[in-house]
């Protein structure tokens, strides 16, 4: 089958072997793929990539030999593997959490030697994981599961009382996946920032209450107005007086160097800071000053299966915005070219590759 | 008054003004004070120090002036000042916050060019924030109301669940006063680990359960007899699986560059690590990881005053382990000496003072 594999980092569109679908698998369609931060970093340094996973014990591959990205996606069943209950027809459209559980152990689809992810023709899923896309949403959508899922899952972990005033740092796809989580479950304020207007807008049709630009405004010199103590002494005299303290929740949504440190020195006294955003370099921070404001990190990842699939009925009752953050749809050929453009980003909410 | 006087980086024994109390203050004399991590690194590196005060708007002093450390302290109501209402009578031992809140804001005993500190004679203390010792409670123990407190505070940050495993890294005695908060609350299992033998001991005495040499073993591989899964597929599959998860709790109490890397690097999946120990330099983390394995940190610093005066209740009541922590007790002229001896620490717990 067609397929865009990355070759010694390059993302080529080449033949690669049809999947062939093992006990309880079916096999799978790609209608859409969405090309996620992650595979710009694998594609920019597979080794490096492949390296960090191995640092955590996740179960990883070999970055010389052939792979196929692609794990954000919805697709089309073609054919039932053996040992499995068919309850979903050929023809029905899927979305499944990206992985397969073998005897072998766990196979993440997207980083996988073994199983291509979904910039390719076919792919063999886990029968057991697929989840039924409903009618109302369009392929296109569906395949957004995937990274709203993590915005998802970040807001849960984010521990948020009803009211308490938030501020997404970052509004490319992660950014907007958790403004979608927050304000679907109706937390807020909800405040946004970033650089690019195309991604402000979008933060806009997301829901956030107010967009900031943070190249003309600090985005923390709007805490005031929630009633949060701007520093260490403020916070301590109202915690002391008994009053009513009101602490902000940060969901750091951009994942370079640099990042941490600029807020940790800028955010109010006590503030939560969801790290959701993946950085995958050294970074450095001053510990000092973490302490003394008493900030707290959550570091976020993925999602469970249940949020996944708590995603995916929320893309059917419908999610503001998010049939705006597909701006850009290629076909296999234009993979490497979307590749490219990512890389300065800004311009793009989510690119989808239909195979 | 005499006073351990810190003047251009050397701590020097010599005359200063006698304190006059102000309105609400009481004069005190000081009975014994306590040295701490921070006065340390203050004496070695004062600009340094009150640059790190003046980077969270915490009110600061001028590093070049005379200042008399000591914010650790039980000291004897000598006189009452304009405006007291004189509750507790000239005689009375007393413990009290570190801080003056003055028409001018706050000043921190200790690190304040106004207000001398306990490596002094005499203290002016504020009347409405003293609290009495205790007749049950011995001077020196009284004096080490204060370090406990960070750790009453720590615990109190944790949010432990009961049963919840705890490590403490660091058994000097920012880690022994989390150990005796842990316990104090019926909290546990509480291993401990540090490399000397003197404060593994004293890690025993203030009741850990386990002490453990880090230079003989990796205190993380005593988790699994608790339950606790080991690697982030381990603990994803646990969680899926729906069954009962247990994390566990790591309270950093070393605060040195390089150990929130290295605690990353070693702790299992979905720790909690609180960080008590005052770490004054840079630090460089590996941000993927921490994600990878949805760490948390909570920074914590300091205590409220219903901390502190909980802990001086606690130690009414008797703390296991504290008759032990004071190491070693000298005059003013000694103080110079202990500030040196506490650069290589691990021979002792706390010295103490007595002016």
């Amino acid at each position: 089958m067609r397929a865009a594999v990355t070759r010694d980092g390059e993302l080529v569109v080449g033949e690669v072997d049809d999947p062939t679908p093992g006990s309880g698998h079916v096999l799978v369609r790609s209608l859409a793929a969405g090309i996620c931060g992650s595979d710009l970093h694998a594609l920019g340094d597979f080794a490096h990539f492949t390296g960090l996973m191995d640092s955590v014990g996740v179960p990883s591959l070999d970055p010389t030999a052939d792979c196929v990205f692609g794990h954000e996606f919805c697709a089309e069943i073609i054919e039932h593997g053996p040992d499995t209950a068919r309850t979903l027809t050929v023809g029905t459209r899927v979305c499944s959490v990206p992985i397969i559980v073998g005897a072998t152990g766990v196979e993440q689809i997207g980083y996988s030697n073994k199983y291509p992810g979904a910039l390719a023709e076919h792919m063999a899923l886990q029968e057991m994981l697929l989840l039924p896309v409903p009618d109302s949403v369009p392929t296109s959508l569906a395949a957004l599961t995937e990274p709203l899922a993590v915005g998802e899952h970040a807001v849960g972990l984010a521990g948020l009382r009803q009211g308490q005033p938030c501020l997404v740092v970052g509004c490319g796809p992660v950014g907007l996946a958790v403004i979608a989580a927050l304000k679907g479950r109706g937390h807020g304020p909800v405040l946004a920032a970033d650089f690019s207007p195309t991604r402000r807008r979008l933060a806009e049709a997301f829901g956030a209450d107010e967009v900031i630009d943070p190249g003309a405004e600090s985005p923390h010199d709007r805490w005031a107005a929630f009633g949060v103590a701007k520093t260490v002494m403020e916070r301590a005299g109202a915690s002391i007086l008994g009053g009513e303290v009101t602490d902000p929740v940060i969901f750091e949504a951009v994942g370079v160097p640099g990042m941490l440190q600029s807020l940790i020195a800028d955010v109010p006294p006590h503030s939560r800071i969801v790290v959701v955003g993946v950085c995958m370099h050294s970074d450095t921070i001053e510990p000092f000053m973490a302490v003394a404001k008493e900030i707290e990190f959550r570091f976020s990842f993925g999602y469970s299966p249940v949020e996944f699939a708590a995603t995916l009925e929320r893309l059917g009752t419908g999610v503001p915005g998010a049939d705006l953050l597909v701006t850009s749809t290629v076909d296999l050929d234009g993979a490497a070219g979307a590749f490219e453009t990512l890389r300065t980003p800004g311009e793009h909410g989510k690119i989808l590759v239909n195979p």
